[in-house]
């Protein structure tokens, strides 16, 4: 009999002994069992205790960017080891190019997750959100908000469709967060999430806790949750709807449903058009796809009426031309068949529910198709899942069904509309899309459209000749932009980059004086403790440097002949610089005041230390503000200090921001900002 | 009979001819009669049906900083007339310390999102959240996420305790955002949200549809509800889980809940410590403010079991010197009744419960105390809603009661802890809390609890000597910082600055060419059309300026004796621009480089233009980075596009961010920047 497949509990790999009920899953083109499930026995109790325990324990123990760097890690080992997931992946009717946007799609997560992690987080466990709030007067008392990751474990159930990507890109944000993740994978593709997990396991490198895998149904989840805990569902809208009502309060529950998403083809996108050409192309891709089984899928084509004949008659052309239905691991087949029998009796069930509704079908049809065995032979496959693809027409572009029923499958509507608000109405009726794409050259068209469908959903992408060839496409959700939209999409987000890290985090609002949010925050506040003094800052390598450090110059008199230096040496001669009376009339200036970038050069002059040190660049400089002008007599000075230290983990330096304040002899703020420097882990102080 | 209150509706004042059923409010102190309630009759689904059509219409013809204005005309009215709210306020048991937190708090809110609204927001209807993501190597396909206004209605369910600013925080932010409001203040202080609004709408600037008040029972509200509406929710627990079971899919839900809040006195606040004396005076104006009657007031105070006699004896001296209970409308009275005789028996049962459940009453007692009436009297008031401050004390701190009954009155409960560990542990079985406040001068005390609570916390307040008397307090939510917690604190956020605002919008992730992008977002893109040539940009004023207009410089050859000049000038001789053999040392740079300062001064030499025209000033710089190095002998030149601009409604000038890209001989990209300037209005281009 058939393997059990394992689930991965408490680090270590466990099956039932044997379980006469275990569901069997098939291959998808040939009907051979694959593997069997069962998770009778299992104590998911104990399993949610490890990662809570064990897993926040070790994942805690480690800064964003240590976690971002074993991100990376795995990202290697499964781009080496993708052979066999693709492998495993045609068993489920995966093409080559559907395992692109699976396999390497999620490799692709992991990458992005562990770049944007070391570049967009502090190399730390605390992520400070948002400017200090000052909250008295005296700057005494200050607000800060920051985000610290929730205490319990991550549950991630996941749909057939992606068993790797749709698994990783909720694992990769909640890894980097540091929270540890249970993965719930869905039955018929269980075995390809089995995979990936074991690769991973392999490595040796998975922290204790951090991800465990369910292999099978668990009846008993929602019980066992508590607050701090977090659920994030991919699935249907029903069963989105169900697990919700169970979700204990307190517990986050973040759900991605699959839509009826639109495609608009513009007014001005005609046959003949580069943006028809790539709208009808797009339309191909995204029906044949995984077969259409994706949650981003176009299942609704919205043509203007006089284009829909062009749109019916060309993508009939291209679906002859280049659609090769069979088993995926025979040559030249581009579309494999849906991932079961019973997905395939539910699609035919569905598009005779939109036939019942009014559609008519302009494509395809609901007969078996004959296809390409494995072998090469092309004949019916009675126990394969093969759905032709199929376009549904629809005379009333209202008729509620298409915009409700969802054929998760090969399978889309087109519905004529008459002016940019119908169109625009009729994606909304969708009720809540995760993506909607529009082919236009329009700027107007684009922002009309926007302006009415933004709310509507989670993603919205504009084609146009400019980017037919190079945009990412209609169903790929990239992972640094948010996936997810508004009622009947689910009303989650996921992804985003660094957005989708702190979904699983809590942010609070800190109060205290300035020395409590620094440390608290791990940055510098003004008002908090500096230490000038001593041997220079910029003496200091990271491993001696700490926040606080202080460089407090000299002064330094501007006089009108430094201004008038400046304005020649750099051929900034504004007014305001070189002409009292015009200066004058400024609503801003005494009279002639010093250049800015004078000030700024100047501070540079006095806080500099200038022998070979640690303190190996300036790179960049922040939230400069000029507040107070700067006439000539005025003398200026500037303070330094150490506000946040970020080494790096793979290099042997990391960044510090310095907070520099310029401020004139009457001790007013002439200008504040934030000096980026890269310095040196190790070096010698002098 | 008394009159039944009027509603707000559709534009108009609304109220049933008559309704026996009608419930009667009655006055705190004395138990007489002040409005009845009823909306038999009222058409609810029309009043939902005006905010989405009118109000929607209305407010999205306004830009963000037009809002923000009618925000600020709204506040100063408000301020105008606060007199008659504070009397209205006396009838529901409000001191006048009491309505400083309501009434001002209220109107302070209107000022702070009038302000930062104006500050953090653009001058239009979209809000661009984040960089822009390239998603292709050429530049042609990028993505961007935007916030949009939801489409429907914002349905404010408040509590009874702040009439005022529990209505006014949550109407800020969605008049901000462009929603409008249907508020649904509680039955028994809803004659004081008839009052504000009645201000409101007397000063005639109310868009149509934006504001709608319900002063009675909705029981249809949330079968009224659709996509694109939601739902702001403060009361008890239990009635947010019954709402967030009716509300339909789709229509955003966030509870803001009462919640168990603790209060923890540091090991280092020993008795005769500044935090010692600053958390005891804390506690009480917790329990005595509005009678307690707040969702952020202290229920446990966590205190170092060695403290809790110095703890009890302090609080209870302080109550015998400062506590008057007695009509709000009699001269010195400091605590008043709760809101209504029904409140009192709560308060009372809920204490018994305590009792049950291990606690003893250290202070106070469930007598009716003798209270001070409004013509001075002493004495009993037995159609008052009176109750005295009373502390409970727990020997085990871990009784669950201690941590799950409110008894939302005057009432807290002590418990003792022996180890950080512990105290962090009370905490979190509050299972998630609006606030906790620590009294410390520890920072780490304060980072070990930091960590074990803040995911447990919407906020975290730490008191100490430096801000004991800045402090906003325990229990004030401020508008700067979020205000909602996890679990038991309703899993949701208000306030927090402009974080509020958007809570009122939908995240979009837009995908398209730079153009698209730049017309979507009135942002300009790099890659998008660009206009060089032509009148000088900053020729132009803000009415005449387009995003897009750009300048392209000459270039100029940066020769070493520029840089040494430049040295000499600043003083800046880091050893990079100065020590051929130093800096070619460096790992960034191939030999001695321009200053960074030196590039950015010379690009605005080749930038500007001198003559006095509507460029007032340059006020800063941000996101500046250097890329590529300069050596002796390079060319630089740069390009200064204008980005953004934003007029101010209320100043003859505005904001314009313009891009600056300096580039080499090469064409490297030597550095980029956004300069900052301040641009007049009107002016005649030369």
């Amino acid at each position: 009999m058939t393997d059990i497949l394992p689930s991965y509990i408490r680090d270590g790999w466990w099956a039932p002994e044997e379980d006469p009920d275990a569901a069997v899953v098939r291959d998808a083109s040939t009907g051979e069992p694959v593997v069997r499930l069962s998770t009778r026995g299992l104590d998911l109790p104990a399993a949610l205790d490890h990662a809570r325990t064990a897993g926040q324990e070790r994942l805690g123990a480690l800064t964003f960017h240590q976690r971002a760097v074993l991100l990376k890690e795995f990202a290697l080992v499964l781009q080496e080891r993708k052979e066999e997931l693709y492998a495993l992946s045609e068993r489920a009717g995966s093409t080559r190019r559907d395992s692109l946007s699976d396999v390497d799609g999620g490799i692709g997560v992991l990458f992005t997750y562990s770049s944007k992690g070391r570049r967009e987080l502090p190399n730390a466990k605390v992520y400070v959100d948002g400017p200090v709030e000052p909250l008295s007067k005296d700057g005494s008392f200050l607000g800060r908000h920051v985000y610290t990751r929730l205490p319990g474990v991550a549950v991630q159930i996941n749909a057939f469709n992606f068993p790797v990507w749709g698994a990783l890109e909720k694992f990769a944000p909640a890894f980097l967060a540091g929270v540890p993740t249970v993965v719930k994978p869905a039955s018929p593709t269980a075995y390809i999430a089995e995979a990936w997990v074991r690769m991973l396991v392999e490595t040796g490198r998975l922290p204790a806790g951090s991800l465990q895998l369910v292999s099978g149904p668990v009846p008993d989840l929602f019980g066992a949750l508590r607050l701090g805990d977090l659920v994030g569902f991919t699935g249907s809208a029903t069963t989105a709807a169900r697990l919700r009502a169970q979700t204990p309060e307190g517990v986050r529950f973040t759900s991605e449903t699959d839509s009826i998403n639109a495609s608009v083809l513009g007014p001005d996108a005609a046959p003949g058009t580069p943006e028809f050409d790539a709208y009808v192309k797009q339309l191909l891709v995204e029906m044949t796809t995984k077969a259409g089984q994706k949650c981003t899928a176009i299942r609704r084509a919205i043509v203007p009426a006089a284009a829909v004949d062009a749109v019916v008659a060309a993508l009939g052309e291209k679906i002859a031309e280049r659609v090769v239905i069979g088993d995926p691991r025979a040559a030249g087949v581009t579309m494999g068949p849906v991932v079961s029998r019973a997905q395939r009796d539910e699609v035919v069930r569905q598009v005779r529910a939109l036939q019942d509704a009014g559609g008519r079908l302009l494509l395809g049809s609901l007969d078996a198709p004959e296809v390409v065995h494995a072998d090469g032979a092309v004949g019916p496959a009675p126990e394969g899942a093969f759905v032709a693809p199929i376009l549904v027409g629809f005379a009333d572009a209202t008729a509620p069904a298409v915009h409700e029923v969802e054929a998760f499958g090969p399978v889309a509507s087109v519905l004529p509309y008459a002016s940019l608000a119908e169109a625009a109405d009729l994606v909304d009726r969708g009720g809540g899309s995760l993506v909607t794409s529009v082919a236009t050259n329009d700027p107007d068209v684009a922002v009309e459209l926007m302006t009415r469908i933004a709310a509507f959903n989670g993603r919205v992408l504009f084609l146009s000749r400019e980017n037919s060839r190079t945009s990412t496409g209609h169903g790929a959700p990239v992972p640094h932009l948010v996936h997810g939209g508004p009622g009947r999409a689910g009303g989650g987000e996921e992804l985003g980059g660094i957005r989708a890290v702190l979904h699983h985090m809590q942010r609070t609002a800190l109060q205290g004086s300035p020395e409590m949010l620094t440390a608290l925050t791990g940055v510098w506040h003004a008002g908090a403790e500096a230490r000038p003094g001593g041997t220079h800052p910029f003496r200091r390598s990271l491993a001696e440097l700490r926040i606080g450090d202080q460089v407090v110059s000299a002064t330094r008199k501007v006089g009108l002949d430094d201004i008038e230096t400046f304005a020649r040496f750099t051929g900034d001669t504004f007014y305001a610089h070189m002409d009292e009376e015009a200066a004058a009339a400024n609503p801003f200036f005494p009279g002639r005041v010093a250049h800015g970038y004078l000030l700024v050069s100047w501070a540079a002059g006095l806080f500099v230390d200038p022998a070979p040190g640690p303190v190996l660049a300036n790179y960049g400089l922040e939230n400069l503000r000029f507040v107070t002008p700067v006439s000539p007599g005025d003398e200026i000075r500037v303070v330094l200090t150490a506000k946040q230290i970020t080494p790096r983990e793979t290099d042997e330096y990391g960044e510090v921001r310095w907070d520099a304040v310029i401020r004139n002899q009457r001790d007013e703020i002439v200008a504040t900002y934030d000096v980026l420097t890269l310095v040196a882990k190790e070096g010698a102080s002098v």
